[in-house]
């Protein structure tokens, strides 16, 4: 069941790429941080984290990658992605073109209303992390609830474990409650 | 001044590569992080920053890597370091090999009492952080305020600059504080 999405996109067995992209105060380095962790430290699988700086990176739109493979990572670059999450308009407009044909395309349909014509998932995390968690700071928690779901990588338990570990002291809660709602709603939508 | 340790390391004029290290609690790659978008906002050189986790990085030693370099970064693994910092001691032993020969070996020596017979920086950034700061969690910006005095790749104003956007509020003077104290102290060690 949970493997559905990544047979259909024809997932190689070495290798799974993801962007989460973003503007630069909507968290997607701590994102990213806690979902390589929680796949890694929870599977047979290797994982690497990047993010970029310097002339080539500059802009509004921020980045920042996870390469997953069966097998050691030689070259943790991102190069054709499996996922991309589009936090933000310009992020998408910047990233897509870097999306595989039937990669998993997400978008935060609070901020991106333009997407190209083509099978992806919407899901309002910034609108959900304020109306629903009361803290417009979680929509990456959100999202990375959604990623869970969707791709089976990782349990819901073992990435509530892994984000706890890192968020702030006194916000557990609502960081709890945005996985739980993103795993949620991701279900719901999944086909 | 700043660039005579690059010079007498023979900095590649296109690449060089850094490696924080410690144990998991000690924000090597929240560290990792802010000197990265430090060098890589305020100069043109292109940085990335990694890490690894997974069957082979398992362990209690945590690494994060930063790649520098005048050009574009397409092979982004660190392979041969010009830089280490090990915060513990297990750190040092897993991570030493990999360090260049006359590479930039820093040490913690609150915690490092055994270091390879080399040329190397000691600098006691967890006793500093406990009894100069009063907070034991900014031994990390300690050593990012002594590898700027060392390493002439940022400024410690633009280091002090990302360090407290990225700092918890309530933080920020004695982040500051760090900065500046690693910032002199490496600067009365150098060689």
């Amino acid at each position: 069941m949970a493997h559905k999405i990544l047979d259909k996109i024809q997932l190689p067995s070495d290798r799974f790429e993801m962007r989460l992209s973003g503007s630069g105060g909507q968290g997607m380095i701590f994102a990213s941080v806690v979902l390589s962790k929680a796949i890694g430290m929870n599977s047979n699988k290797s994982v690497v984290q990047s993010q970029s700086y310097g002339p080539e990176a500059r802009g509004g739109a921020s980045k920042a990658d996870v390469v997953v493979s069966d097998n050691e990572i030689y070259y943790p670059k991102a190069m054709k992605l499996d996922l991309l999450l589009a936090m933000t308009q310009e992020a998408l407009d910047k990233y897509y073109p870097d999306l595989k044909e039937n990669g998993m395309l997400i978008v935060d349909s609070s901020l991106v209303h333009n997407v190209p014509d083509v099978e992806h998932y919407a899901f309002e995390f910034t609108h959900m992390a304020r109306n629903q968690i009361g803290h417009i700071m979680v929509a990456n928690v959100i999202a990375l609830g959604a990623i869970a779901a969707l791709t089976g990588l990782v349990t819901k338990e073992k990435l509530t474990e892994i984000v706890l570990q890192h968020a702030p002291r006194g916000t557990e809660e609502k960081n709890r409650n945005a996985v739980e709602l993103g795993y949620n709603e991701a279900l719901k939508a999944k086909k």
